[in-house]
């Protein structure tokens, strides 16, 4: 009996080991792969290593930097019709919306609109979506009232709060171009979906609570942002309502929500929603003009300077202590800006079946505020609402950017005194109902029915944003998106896994009822990375599953534990700690005489096991490519040492 | 051929699903689940719940609060002599380690052995390690110092240093009872074993270039830690440096340093190196009164009051703005006994075979501090070298604490005017000859070899502890460990699948040579869970693959591109972006006209992908229970939608 063991040992320990140790690869070549797969995942550079000879290689690295080209040279009459129409419609909806971002970031009026013009030209020539409009965001623009508003208020320093706010977009610039150059696009990922839907839908809300200060008619408000200190401004003063601002307001609006409604029931007629803003600028410049409505405590604009973006180089603050806000400003808003922007150039170009480079887009985003911060603009990025109206006018390629710059130029050289009496209210209106369309309750809701975790990331950054600030919503929705990530590796699942009938096959036996344990063996699936974080939580969940087996076999009056499969097919990846975790379970099974198998572990944790020299300790007659190979070896193995005959348990 | 296909269609359309949806429980039963999962891994109550009736069940959960319950009714003659011995030694070992660890952390020496008194009676009583030896420990004693001497100078106001001392340990004792408590203990494993090593090497180093105030015999010093401080100081007072300090510190530590080679050589004149401290103590004290040593520059201890712990319930601060430094003191040190206590009690545990239950560990080291800081103890954990000493003296059971404990108080009771002339150079010689062997050249080496990775956690940690001090250090290395986490998530692996010669086995092919393609079938294995954080990512790299093998099978002539067979195998986990991502794909591979796969997917993926109902437009056709069936599915699909019969493809 013995000596029949010795034999079975004997082969499997001359022939060559099942599962290989990858060949070792100098340190420097290993860390250069890591780095590219860790960085340069889409391997940008192919097409440009691709093209024979160095002039096209030229060419197709030029291609690469500027996307413009990739669609200039083929570009059509039929084309730039559509874009012509695409980007006047936008900028029909891009003139108001500019004059409303800005009084949102309490800027002047006009900075909205230069904001609509270099950007957008910037973009044409840079971006590599063809489905964004570039212009300001209401986010972004009430991020800059409150925080740079705490460092210099705007009613009594005007000049060095616009100073600020054009420091912290050139600085939203360099970071955003930063991280594109860098490669660190997947900092823009850890703002997962769920935490971008709560946070927009917290952020709408509150500017939407913010318009109440227009849509009254007061003249002073409050700069918190929470929901509380806006109700508390809001019903401290209501002897200063004005009736006359609160009825134009309300008539505007639902003008505003019901051409949304009738566009949304009818694809065809999107242009209707679209141009329903500038209408109700129109409308309400006129009437204002018509019944003198600034005497009646209606406010208005007032004069907009005439031209295009003077330079504002002179104006960037670069010094302390200053920059320190604009700074901080910056990186937070720049951030918003690109995952708002990502998000929006994704969703489109998966609709188109094209594609979009993450890192690319974010030097784009980043080339556009560098430059709009020289030129008078303010933060600028890629708005949901914007580019759908975009889309659905029927824009093919970046052009419409283009033109609706034109568009925009034509406006600040030649109409902006038609600006003056366009009341402040219906502004408000605008904001109001291009906010209410950014709360999202469907997603929400789905969110919930989906993942849980997924809803209370949701739900936490919504009610951070709504009754802490901006900033609060942000860190809730990233901390419990971490959490749950470390949570993930902390506690990893360890399942029993049993036969499928009439397979080798194994697999989990909370999922396939059919599946059944193998008598003598224990088959357990590890779903996760054995890191520090999990080891020791490792160790005591497999001596309990240990336990329970062995208890549940005294029970049943089965034979008793003779081999304990680890299946490592999921376990990508493995640490000291972890290394020491499957010394430890074969050294404490070892003493129960029990063995210890390992089942398809991956080229990275045999090559850890390798090094570490628990491989040998094991030894390779365990370690098996499959885990039906490896009950198999056991069950033999058992029979043998028992020199007891019986039927084969498993096919 | 278009009817055949249809008829697959329907025949796999009819019949059940090959991988089931796991039923939908009720939401508060799963979150029930998750919890016992996450917090009760090892479900603590099982003894106590298997346990028939009333009164039988009480006794077991008196027994789980209590591990001394467990062996003192089994106690045997032979384990009361074992530990007796074991007690003695440690004690010899205790008392001038004591004396050292108080001076060390700038607190009355009484102090340093009133600490191994109290706090050793009662982990007696609650704690679950047989091997552990209760102390005050270097790390901690050197943390108080330097985080509490910022608050309160102890050469200036010792009192009020004392009573934040007390403070700081009744906090550690909260907040480990806490964790404990709460089912935290997951918070420690945080601190990966790397960290701890490079941690523990760097406090080491600054431990005993603090020494050197003692060994120079200098009056005053810097209460800095990093290393240039340190050296500023003992180099800016050269003509201070006290020669007869000096030697009689070099001889001393050379007796140490080589007893304890002696010990390590000799495993059974373990008593050699144990004794030596005392010793040293002995020598140095009797040598010093021979010759009057206090008047030739070396400093003595000095008088140490009579008598056991006084209570030192008054002298807890528990009000702003003294409170907040011991409270923030407290959590650390709490944390970094907690790490070592019970990293110290596992090993010893795992290496006679039993289990050490973290959660509890913490609870009877939280009492420990609780109940020390009420009976003028400091904080004491589970200090390596004494544990050691301990475990070679041949402990059975904690009773070993009690004996050393009351060993301690005979020597507080009878002994401490002995060590008036107790020179302050034997104190620092013990603790440098301690600190040597607890920086761990070679473990850093096996980092090195193994992973890479940790050895980086570990260098990080050593030099912020050396070069900044013990806070920078501890965060470099869990912010270095988190990162890693992170990145793992962030930047999960995908390898393309072969299949092995002669089955239907599919394997990495970067791993198995052997593994061959499936010509028309792409198999990507991705092993990570699908979060947010990687869903963006995988959409690049995976788009990328399948536009690689596109060029491959271009290139190479072959038939083009049929099916996408994504193994969901190692994805533990999904969320709501990894369902859209999967859709995407979906989608994407339709506009192409290829076939997207799923197998093998958990429950925890079918339940999310159906709940989000990208399962249904998927269809259950193309989900399989392994990789295998998806390709002979494939392949058949495709050669009846051809009607061309060709040889199989696969076994």
């Amino acid at each position: 009996m013995v000596a029949g063991m010795q034999q079975v040992v004997d082969v499997a320990a001359e022939a060559a080991p099942r599962v290989p140790v990858p060949p070792g690869r100098p340190f420097l070549r290993a860390l250069g792969a890591n780095l590219k797969e860790t960085f340069f995942p889409d391997d940008p550079f192919r097409a440009v290593a691709r093209e024979p000879g160095r002039g096209r290689r030229a060419l197709a690295a030029l291609r690469y930097l500027f996307p413009c080209l990739e669609w200039l040279p083929s570009y059509t009459f039929g084309a730039l019709r559509s874009d012509l129409i695409a980007g006047i419609t936008v900028a029909s909806l891009a003139v108001p919306q500019g004059i409303s971002y800005a009084k949102l970031a309490d800027l002047p009026p006009i900075i909205g609109l230069y904001s609509s013009f270099v950007p957008a030209l910037v973009y044409a020539v840079m971006g590599s979506s063809r489905d964004l409009a570039v212009g300001s965001m209401a986010v972004g623009s009430l991020l800059f009232a409150a925080m740079l508003g705490k460092e210099a208020p705007p009613a009594e320093s005007p000049e060095l709060y616009l100073h600020l706010a054009f420091t912290a977009t050139f600085f939203a610039g360099v970071f955003q171009a930063g991280l594109g150059a860098l490669r660190l696009g997947f900092v823009v990922d850890f703002l997962s979906h769920a935490a971008i839907v709560g946070f927009m839908g917290g952020a709408a809300t509150v500017v939407c609570l913010q318009q109440l200060k227009g849509l009254l008619g007061l003249q002073h408000f409050t700069t918190a942002t929470d929901v509380v200190a806006v109700m508390r401004a809001v019903f401290s003063q209501t002897q200063l309502w004005r009736w006359q601002s609160v009825v134009l307001g309300c008539c505007i609006l639902v003008f505003l929500l019901s051409t949304r409604f009738f566009s949304k029931r009818r694809p065809n007629f999107f242009w209707v929603s679209a141009a329903a803003p500038l209408a109700s600028v129109i409308f309400g410049s006129v009437l204002v003009y018509l019944i003198h409505g600034q005497n009646h405590g209606i406010q208005v604009i007032g004069n907009l300077k005439m031209g295009i973006n003077p330079s504002s180089v002179n104006s960037l603050i670069l010094s302390p202590p200053h920059m320190m806000v604009a700074l901080k400003t910056g990186i937070i808003t720049g951030l918003i800006g690109l995952a708002e922007g990502i998000a929006v150039g994704r969703s489109f170009a998966m609709a188109k079946n094209y594609h979009i480079d993450g890192n690319k887009e974010m030097i784009a985003f980043g080339l556009m505020n560098i430059v709009g911060s020289c030129t008078s603009c303010y933060l600028t990025a890629g708005p949901f609402s914007r580019s759908a109206v975009n889309v659905n006018a029927g824009c093919k390629t970046a052009m419409s950017n283009a033109v609706m710059a034109v568009a925009v130029a034509i406006t600040l050289l030649f109409l902006t005194p038609l600006f003056h009496y366009t009341p402040l209210v219906v502004l408000s209106a605008i904001i109001i109902a291009a906010m209410l369309g950014v709360i999202d309750f469907p997603a929400a809701a789905r969110l919930w029915n989906v993942d849980k975790v997924d809803f209370c990331v949701c739900l936490g950054s919504y009610l951070g944003v709504v009754f802490g600030n901006i900033e609060i919503g942000l860190s809730i929705a990233v901390g419990i998106s971490i959490l749950r990530i470390l949570l993930f590796v902390a506690r990893p699942r360890t399942t029993v896994l049993g036969n499928m009938p009439n397979s080798t096959i194994y697999r989990r036996m909370d999922q396939y009822t059919m599946a059944r344990t193998v008598p003598g063996v224990l088959v357990l699936h590890i779903d996760a990375p054995i890191y520090f974080a999990n080891a020791s939580y490792l160790r005591e969940r497999i001596s309990r599953w240990i336990d329970e087996e062995e208890d549940r076999i005294k029970a049943a009056g089965e034979e008793s534990l003779q081999c304990v499969v680890l299946d490592m097919g999921a376990v990508a990846s493995i640490d000291t700690s972890g290394t020491k975790l499957i010394e430890d379970i074969k050294k404490s099974l070892d003493r129960r005489s029990i063995q210890t198998a390992l089942a398809n572990p991956g080229s990275e944790v045999m090559k850890k096991l390798d090094k570490s020299k628990v491989l040998g300790f094991i030894s390779d007659e365990w370690i098996f490519q499959t885990v039906g190979e490896a009950c198999e070896y056991a069950l033999q193995n058992f029979k043998i040492a028992k020199g007891v005959e019986r039927a084969d348990h498993i096919v």
